[in-house]
């Protein structure tokens, strides 16, 4: 039962020899979601052991070559290696004129299907799920159109404690139909409530994403408790305007949101490539939150899952 | 008088771990000049120390995206780094209305302009001169249209042999008018023709990029006498029918290619991906001619100026 996210790139828009520009990739439980797609995308998957043609789901946050250039070579790519089964874009409604037009060319010998779908959200909305898995897009604060995406584990089915079967000598049809969330109703008339009858297995785990963005103050409702949150830091405070002027954070900002979010751990990345030397990051996201890192090319963050006991 | 090649990438359609996909970077008398521009060109560049906004030609074989996804994020990081100057791209005209449509999305904030040169060659072409150099495309054979790009310094002025100015005490007049092509006519009427009065410094060099093709009998034609030649050996012999059904050249028709062209040397590249020893290429392609080597990322082959003595 993995839920964990891959660092495949952490720079912003001008690369440097030891970073890639923007691409993460989730694994939750086994199936493959990836959100950006920055140049060198395919080589970063690779290299990491992602199985390209395993990846359904890509997430597009905006239209900045940084963030999106990388998906041309990753589509081809996909086509070669065989891929059949449909591919499902998520982005602005850009992204699928550029893609059109892009497709024009260099997709008429593909075997598969592109389904995009259009994020164009002013609130928190639900734009996928499956069976256990959502993801919500949420507005960011950027020079152009920029969306946040949250992946939230579903809460899994209640279990019923076993020291609850033996109390109440429950028969086979009662514990049917408290698995499907029913009270139960003894002899004198008293009702036990299903939450105390039952337990979730396990805490259902998150992850955030939000790249890139100016400092915000809606960001930390959107991302409330939030497991595992990365968020830019673009910049160091010493160029806290600069941030601002651009659409971008600075690390002590990231670690601002991550607290008020009451975010369990927080990653920064997406450092401008005039930083030679990343701890000044770590330093200032520290004086707002403890429990952040630096994102690194080739990190993976696993969330744990926490079982409850009967 | 530097004028050389470096190997940026070298690997076909599907990129491996240790291999780009294809492109060269040219050094002629410090002018700069790309072939090709697979995805993560602009990466090699710099890992190869190339000042990106020193590069105002970019030559484009043909479309398919291992040869051309690049120049989206070569184009943008351009711009970033302040690039004011015109950028000059030859291809196919297809690729004019492919770079459009994408600067439509992704150029609105150019500071430079691109001028675009059609290549639409049948035989062997000039598209490009400077005062050092002469660009020469011609067709190649593959699924798509394909050109190869001929680089020919040029013919240096010839000098007067120093020994000529003694024999025949020429006057400054004379001097000049040698220099200019004129021939010498002495008192009793006898010509001494100009070829004899002087010599050429040096040797102009020439480099010749063949990449995507399968064997054609014309390509040595087109690239006769050259000093150092570049063709693609995507297959080795064993494979030579599915070279021939995709448009590609195993190692020993290169070498072929090399050997009937008369070059000096030859390199060869754009190795599939299926290949994990390399060695089988180069032993195939000396069968045909000796004087080979395999491309690698990062190579520089240099062709040493010949300058001949007074």
């Amino acid at each position: 039962m993995e839920f964990s996210v891959t660092i495949l790139g952490t720079s912003s828009a001008l690369p440097t020899l030891d970073r890639y520009p923007t691409a993460h990739a989730l694994n939750v439980h086994e199936r493959f979601f990836l959100i950006d797609c920055g140049e060198g995308t395919q080589a970063q998957l690779r290299r990491n052991h992602f199985k390209m043609v395993r990846i359904n789901h890509i997430f597009i946050t905006h239209l900045h070559g940084d963030h999106v250039f990388g998906i041309f070579g990753l589509l081809s790519t996909m086509n070669l290696l065989g891929r059949k089964s449909n591919l499902h874009i998520y982005g602005h409604r850009l992204l699928k004129s550029i893609l059109d037009d892009h497709l024009k060319y260099f997709g008429q010998d593909f075997q598969y299907k592109i389904e995009f779908h259009e994020v164009a959200v002013k609130s928190k909305e639900i734009i996928y799920e499956d069976d256990s898995l959502l993801v919500e897009a949420f507005p960011l604060k950027h020079r152009v159109s920029c969306f946040g995406y949250l992946f939230r584990e579903r809460a899994p089915h209640r279990n019923i404690h076993k020291w609850m079967i033996e109390k109440y000598k429950l028969s086979l049809a009662e514990v049917v139909r408290i698995r499907n969330g029913a009270d139960l109703t003894l002899e004198d008339g008293e009702v036990i409530p299903n939450e105390v009858l039952t337990y979730i297995p396990y805490e259902p785990r998150s992850y955030a994403f939000c790249s890139d963005t100016a400092y915000s103050n809606r960001i930390h409702e959107y991302v409330k408790d939030v497991d595992l949150l990365y968020h830019e830091a673009t910049f160091t405070e010493e160029l806290k305007k600069m941030a601002a002027q651009t659409g971008h954070s600075t690390a002590k900002q990231a670690g601002k949101i991550a607290r008020l979010a009451n975010a369990k751990k927080l990653i920064v990345g997406h450092f401008s490539s005039r930083y030679k030397d990343y701890s000044v990051f770590l330093r200032e996201a520290k004086e707002e939150f403890d429990n952040v890192e630096l994102a690194k090319e080739g990190s993976t963050f696993s969330i744990e899952l926490k079982r409850f006991k009967d």
